[in-house]
């Protein structure tokens, strides 16, 4: 299957998984139900899923065990968004084409959506399955999300980003950033997918982990790039927005054919850790190409 | 031991527990860190723990899968304080006496200060014990936290809780809404320390559940109460806040004298629970004897 089919076909998968868990809109408190709906629903282009079923399925892990990772990890996504946008934030009005939901609802309705949008993806994960997994299997799977979501995790990437803006910095503590705030649950993505299989190769584990961190930080780069090079309709959000908002990134610090030079030698890194997994890994390494030319 | 030992008792445990929980200042993000242990350590009543504990101990329960129990919802109780008094929400200043989070901080930082709250206190009933506890009981209480902190429990009840303002309601609507906001997270307690412990007997689940919904309600009602009755210092936040917001409280649908009844018809209720668990819950009955009585 050509890698935009794939890609197509995780967005379709991913949005059905997602109009079930989430909760009903005409179920009490409606307006945080619409609002958690509304965000997560929000046609995205669900790239944490799209790790968590081509690592699984490469390992032939169970069907449920994956839609459910699936389906956590982009509930995660989805509440840190929200969150990301609030006006105390990055104070954004538009999101993938459409108003951010503080401005399509209001501010209080966005905290709160972003608050159960987080509970509801470990609810997810608690959940009994049909499926055979083990609870241990289960528990390490919560504790995958948990470390990659919090405050040494995505949540603290965040934290420092805030702080980080208008302030002289070094690659180093870019880079480092950068790791916690989208790199950890893109390689929590790839671990799910290891974890809901069977396999317990330390090997595999190693080069998938390998591969994650690589590619976590080339999609970062690669974001950086886009906001100087594309535009507001194909971004679904003002161009140049970084640079307004004095943020550092990696071309401010590398120039522009710098900044494309690093994320291609993280892409061939990322593909290298896949080489020395004895299994098909195609999609990973059609994943890992599509990192660095998506024009979105 | 005479309750005020107990409570004093539960609140020093709850105190170490947290210290050793919480990440540590001096660990990057370290304004994040700091924020999250000066809102979880402000000293509050501990009302949760002490439930979760009393529970616990009377089925003779492990102490640390108790300790764990106790942390957990302490930190969801310590979350949702944070964002509730955000500008947005209730846009409160004081909390027990000392500038909110968000006063002390930055709005932004205590929203993410809340959000990696959240995510520890799954963390923390996510890691592996010491203590022979089954997977599977694990899992149980993993679910009944999410289940007592989403957009169905604690994080719905906030949004009706929102949206009522100044708005006609009954009593019917203002006591849905407490049993989610308030009540969710006083039942989860209990049912954590019934699931700490190794007893299945339905009938004691059953009691006790009757117990924690009614003590819920009556907490929440007296609450209502001290906000006309107390002062501020006492309070540690501004007497007659709720009248001030327009808020709906029970003594507002009720009168004072039919609040006071409802609350004591309450405690009854709950008291008459235990009565039928066939083990000594003394604590449990000091616990909603003092519910009514206290004065802050």
């Amino acid at each position: 299957m050509p890698h935009s089919l794939f890609l197509k076909d995780i967005q379709t998968r991913t949005n059905e998984l997602l109009i079930k868990w989430l909760p009903n809109e005409q179920q009490t408190p409606t307006r945080l139900h619409q609002a958690m709906r509304y965000s997560a629903l929000n046609p995205g282009k669900r790239i944490r899923p799209a790790l968590v079923f081509a690592t699984g399925e490469m390992l032939s892990a169970n069907t449920e065990v994956l839609e459910r990772a699936a389906v956590a990890v982009e509930l995660i996504h989805a509440y840190s968004l929200i969150h990301d946008d609030l006006p105390c934030m990055d104070d954004d009005d538009l999101r993938r084409g459409i108003p951010t939901c503080h401005i399509k609802f209001d501010e209080a309705t966005a905290v709160l959506a972003g608050d159960a949008l987080q509970t509801l993806a470990f609810e997810v994960l608690s959940a009994p399955y049909v499926a055979e997994l083990s609870d241990y299997k289960q528990l390490q799977m919560l504790r995958s999300l948990c470390h990659a979501s919090g405050s040494l995790g995505m949540g603290g990437g965040q934290a420092i980003d805030l702080f980080m803006t208008n302030k002289a910095s070094d690659l180093a503590t870019l880079e480092s950033m950068h790791r916690m705030k989208t790199g950890a649950l893109i390689s929590a993505s790839v671990k799910l997918g290891f974890l809901a299989s069977d396999c317990e190769d330390q090997v595999i584990a190693t080069q998938l982990d390998m591969y994650s961190q690589s590619l976590g930080l080339a999609f970062q780069i690669k974001d950086d790039i886009l906001d100087i090079e594309s535009d507001t309709e194909t971004l679904g959000k003002p161009q140049g927005s970084d640079i307004n908002k004095n943020k550092l990134t990696f071309p401010a610090l590398l120039g522009l054919d710098g900044a494309k030079k690093r994320a291609t030698e993280l892409v061939e890194r990322a593909l290298d850790a896949l080489e020395r997994i004895p299994l098909n890994s195609e999609k990973l390494s059609d994943f890992a190409q599509f990192i660095v030319n998506r024009h979105h």
